[in-house]
């Protein structure tokens, strides 16, 4: 049986850290081998991208900005997702190709055509889609208060305005709604156990239904 | 009228920086106005991307250093080179996509279709096309013994072996038949001088070509 890709997706403060690494237990409690990683990142090379393009100070066209996050994409596929995928692992990973779509292309892109179709097409050039994604959303308000409660530096995206991340959001919804075979949104606006029963009651049934329709080694 | 784009291309020791400085004189000398460059780099974006790749240390997928070598391309095109060509300029680059194919593609991916793919696919997505691009070539040995005249440390690529030198070469050589309404195969095993001179003939006759043909200012 191939592996299984589970990513999350949302924006700043819905809860994805908390809810993969739940995911993740449950999982490692019914006896599943599973690895939970994170974009941008992920890997060592992927994590000093990270850094060039997160932390670094750096100003990119967006167009480069787009670009930097696929090549540390490609790195974290081509080392990590890939190569567990195939030896049967379950994948968690908070944040894939819809957080760029919805990060460049919506947030900061302003859904300009160029940027969404370039992102679109690097996208699937990756080799990997996922089997599930979770996309959890959480009115700007709440998101607001659930940060400033962790009480972290404001990243730049934090740090943006509330128009920005009012694009964000409505790219993951437009994001969710293209894809509904894939995409399942989650109001995370619940205390956590609540949507993590949710998460893992939607990755249970995908399971059974797989090794249901799995022949098993030849 | 719009400008014109000349890159030059080849393996290390060609003597494309020196050709490439050599052109700008003339074409100053002519009264055009000119923009030289290189890549990897070229921006302050580009150049840290340059640094990252080249210096980093960071062992990244192939994939992942092809697409970190078109973040920087990105970044050079939206900021220098297009903006550039748009204000009617002529553009002399000393390297462009054609060195990420032979040197990821053919060099060090060996010629593998996925990654010779995926340079041509992001190549076909800059957004500007070299008018003309002079591909030198040098026997090995030769360039062997200009770059040890030179006395500079050997970089990656210097210090590779010989089968990844003639990958590199061939490559060229497959890209220059590939576009030879593009690419300008050119000896450089004379005197920089001579070789120059052939160069701004093609140039020059471009040049006159194009202003024969353009209705002017409307």
């Amino acid at each position: 049986m191939p592996g299984v890709f589970i990513t999350f997706e949302g924006g700043e403060g819905a809860g994805k850290s908390t809810q993969a690494q739940l995911l993740e237990v449950h999982l490692r409690a019914a006896g599943h081998d599973v690895v939970r990683t994170r974009e941008p990142g992920g890997t060592p090379g992927a994590e000093a991208l990270r850094d060039f393009v997160l932390f670094g100070g750096h100003d990119l066209s967006l167009r480069a900005e787009v670009m930097v996050h696929f090549a540390a994409r490609c790195d974290h596929v081509d080392r990590l997702i890939r190569p567990a995928l195939a030896r049967g692992k379950i994948v968690i990973c908070d944040r894939f190709v819809d957080s760029t779509l919805a990060y460049q292309g919506y947030g900061l892109g302003q859904g300009d055509p160029q940027i969404v179709d370039l992102i679109q097409a690097l996208g699937t050039r990756m080799g990997v889609v996922p089997d599930m994604t979770f996309v959890l959303s959480l009115p700007r308000a709440r998101a607001r208060a659930r940060l400033a409660a962790r009480g972290q530096r404001s990243d730049r995206y934090e740090a943006a305005d509330e128009a920005f991340h009012t694009r964000v959001a409505d790219g993951f919804d437009a994001i969710a709604r293209a894809a509904p075979g894939r995409c399942l949104p989650i109001s995370a606006d619940r205390p956590a156990d609540a949507v993590a029963h949710d998460i893992a009651a939607r990755v249970d049934a995908c399971l059974a239904a797989r090794a249901a329709t799995d022949p098993g080694p030849a």
